[in-house]
Order: C-alpha cells, then structure tokens, then sequence
C-alpha cells in the first residue's frame, strides 16, 4: 500500500499523477508550505516585502534564479512538478491551474516557500483546543483587515486574516502555543471584537467558508498566508505561479520540528 | 538619604517603623508577595489548597512552623516585624491591623508568601503595555467569579480575578508575558465576555476600584491573590494574620529572576 503519510512517497506520487488531490490529511506530520515563484525582477521586491511583514509571510526557503529545487525543506524537491495542482496568473489574472509546471519554468524564475497554518492548527488540535471549521469539514474563514501591510515595491495591500472561534480560555492557550510558531503565522494579532480590525461582517468572509462559532466563543485572528497572495495579484506582475488554494508544497520536515531545523545556523534538510 | 528602592533596606525601615506605608513603588524591581500566616493545624489543609489551585496561590516559599524567617526570599527576613501593616483575624473576622506582630507569634505559626501581580504589572509596563489602572492612580478592579478552585479541608470558594483593559493586540503580548511568569499568577485566566465568568457588571468590582476601560479594549482576567484570603476567610480558621492589602513582604530577589531563582534545584536566597 502506498504511504501518503510519508511526504517523500507522496511527493513522488503527485510527480508522477498518482495523487492528485489537496494535501490536507496527507504528508503526516510534515511541514506544509505556500508557494510563490516570480520572476527575478520581481522576486527582489518581493522578498523585501516577506521580511517586512514576517507574520503574514513567513519565508520557509527562497530558491536561486532558475533552480526549482529547495534542499532546505527536502532531498529532491521539484518544484515544477512536486505539487498537485499550481495556479498560473498573467497581469494578476488566473489562466489556468495545471498540476504540472515544466513547461512553464524559465532560468529567471524565483520560488518562495511561505508557511501555512497547517502545521499551527495541528499544534492546535494536539493540545485538546477546537478547531471548529475542521470538525465541521469547512474551509477555514479569512477576511480582509484594515491593518495595512509594510509596502515594498509594487507589494502592498491589507493584512488578511484567517479566524477561529473557541472559548477564552482555549485562546488564551492557543496564544501561548502559536507564539513559538513564527513559521506558521505566530501568535494571533488580533481578538475580540472584529469591527475593530476591519470587518464589518464575521459571518461573511472574504475567502473561505463560513465561520462555526459556538456560544461562548471568543473570535481569535491570525494572520493569513492569503496576505501575499492578495499583494500578488494587486501587484499584477507579468507572471507569476502558486500553489492552488489547498495544494501545498509537502517538506520533509516534521512540523513540530520546523522552527528549529530552519531557523538554526545548522539548518539541515528533511533527511 | 535611604534609599527605599534597596529592598533589604526598606525591610529595616519597616522594621524600625520608620517606613509605615504601602508597599507600592518601593522595594526597587524586588519580588513582592502576600502573606498567609496560620497556625500548624489549618496550615496543612492551606498547603494541599494551594498546591491544587497553583494560578491564584503562587506558592513562593513557606516557612517552618514557629520560624518567622523566609531564608530563601531574603537573608534576615523576619515576618514579625517586615511588613508595614498586616491583619489579624479571629474566627473570620477582622481583629486589627497592627504593624508588627511579634506579640502575636507563636511557636506553631506557619508561614506562606505567596506571589502578587507587581512582578507581572511590572513586566506589561516595561513590555509598553497599558496598565490602565495605574495611569489613573487606582486599585486594579477585582472580581468574585464562577469558576471555583479545588477545595482542600475547609478551604474553598470561587477563584477571584483582577481584570486590566486594553486593545487586543496589547492583550495577546500580556499572555505571552505572563505566561512565563507562574509565580505572579501566569497567564490570563479569561478575556472578553465577563458574564462568561459569572461576572455580571464590569464596572462594580468586588475589590479595588472601578476599572477604567478605553475605547477598542477588551476585559482581560488574571487569577488573583485575593482568591486565598476569601478563602481564608470563609474557612474562618480561629487564628490567622495577613499583610494589609498593598502593605507586602518584599523579598531580596529581583522579580525578573524570581522564576528562575525559586523554581530551580539550586535556588538560592537574594544574597
């Protein structure tokens, strides 16, 4: 039986088509990553960008010009074939969604890999705390703020923000917990009342689905990997290609290892 | 000129009575704590309390019975003499407040400091966070709640709070904060909806004084060490002494160490 829990047999799976569904549930505990790849002349301008704003876009790895390899996050990555379904976008317009990116790769072409909340809300889960639209099969809610992002080059726009309702005292633990987290988002930036970041509408999301919130739940924000998405496409480079929504770049790194193994001098590959 | 702010020096003051006020500002950045003194045969019922209830009775150090000495929060402490003002109570009821208790000491008195909200207040307002309260010169705002301790022997009752306001994003860093310091209460214990807690208006506490809340604040609640003292006093042991309120032992340790200090195998006294 193939093992999609391990993320070196998955990614082989989705390289070859096998496997070619979105990667929440499968890769077992591996780091899962947004991805991002732009153009140099871009890339430059969008790398400033991540490091100002490290909380929404928390680089994982940033490839070299024209190597769709990232050795830090794992042994043979391909990131022109490695993902099962990719998004391509022309002037900020969506022009396809192919689960192969071969054809379009190019020696000027720049890939970030951006964590995701994947590894947070597993953090989450294994603590006891609700993850309510996950028991309830629903995309996570995410809304636009009226935090701005720091601005670089043609990279700006709203900070957006994914959200999770529980108790009080569950978002009191779920704060202590994501804090050690930077590479997936961090702490919360925000709590409470969602008027005062911006959002005139809980019920309604700007992305995702609808929240599920109980009665005694406070709601609790995070910034979202959705920030540099929406930055991109406001951006309108010339071309550029992502992860489609839910298709993530599997590392091999285990999640509750990730600060260290990449944040360390000795930062080693998923080996 | 004497310099209050040396801790060891303050406790001379006060033990020569020349120092007879609050606590509050003084001492330096030295740890500061309640004292529950009762006598051996409550005092054991009081330990398993407030073993069981760690968040609102921080248990710093307890004295052996008739030793009025606290040798590993200061050298020379001696608690008949060292606090400016302290209580006596009778069956439950308030007797006097005297400033020195050695006429009241007995050979089988137990001692305990427990840990107060100086050290983490201290820590928010170095943080840059709002401390509401003290800006406007008031008592924090303390409320009776409806989630209960864990009852040992006679003692019981509902955990009591003091509640400090202010936006959320302050209230996310005031969790990280505090929950690195377990001696001054820890985290947070609920924020937001204050009837969640059985907490009916916000603006009438049980103890201290009315709160002040700005505009975009949320309410954020921290065990309390009033909890021990309703305790206390509920159970209306025959005999037992307190500080005054705002009238507290300072010890020799600097509070940003106190964790360290006092929790490690080799702790040792603020020499």
């Amino acid at each position: 039986m193939t093992d999609l829990q391990n993320p070196r047999i998955l990614r082989a799976e989705i390289r070859a088509q096998r496997f070619t569904g979105p990667t929440s549930g499968v890769g077992g505990d591996a780091l899962q990553a947004n991805l991002v790849i732009l153009p140099e002349a871009e890339a430059a301008a969008f790398l400033r960008f991540a490091q100002a704003n490290p909380q929404p876009i928390p680089l994982l790895a940033v490839g070299a010009p024209g190597d769709p390899s990232l050795p830090s996050l794992g042994n043979g990555i391909d990131l022109r074939h490695d993902l099962s379904r990719y998004r391509v976008w022309h002037d900020g317009a969506l022009v396809g969604e192919p689960a192969d990116i071969a054809d379009l790769w190019r020696d000027d072409l720049v890939s970030f890999a951006i964590g995701c909340s994947f590894s947070f809300e597993d953090a989450l889960v294994q603590a006891g705390l609700p993850v309510r639209h996950q028991s309830a099969g629903r995309n996570v809610p995410m809304y636009r703020t009226n935090i701005p992002t720091r601005p670089a080059g043609p990279f700006e726009g709203p900070v957006v923000v994914s959200m999770r309702a529980m108790p009080a005292a569950a978002a009191i633990e779920a704060v202590q917990i994501c804090a050690s987290l930077p590479l997936a988002h961090g702490a919360p930036v925000h709590l409470g009342d969602p008027a005062l970041i911006g959002i005139s509408d809980i019920m309604t999301p700007d992305y995702g689905d609808a929240p599920v919130i109980e009665e005694g739940d406070i709601p609790v924000f995070w910034a979202c990997g959705v920030t540099p998405q929406a930055a991109i496409l406001a951006a309108k480079p010339a071309f550029a290609i992502t992860h489609a929504p839910g298709y993530m770049l599997v590392t091999d790194i285990p999640a509750g290892q990730a600060e260290r193994r990449l944040r360390g001098v000795h930062a080693r590959p998923g080996a």
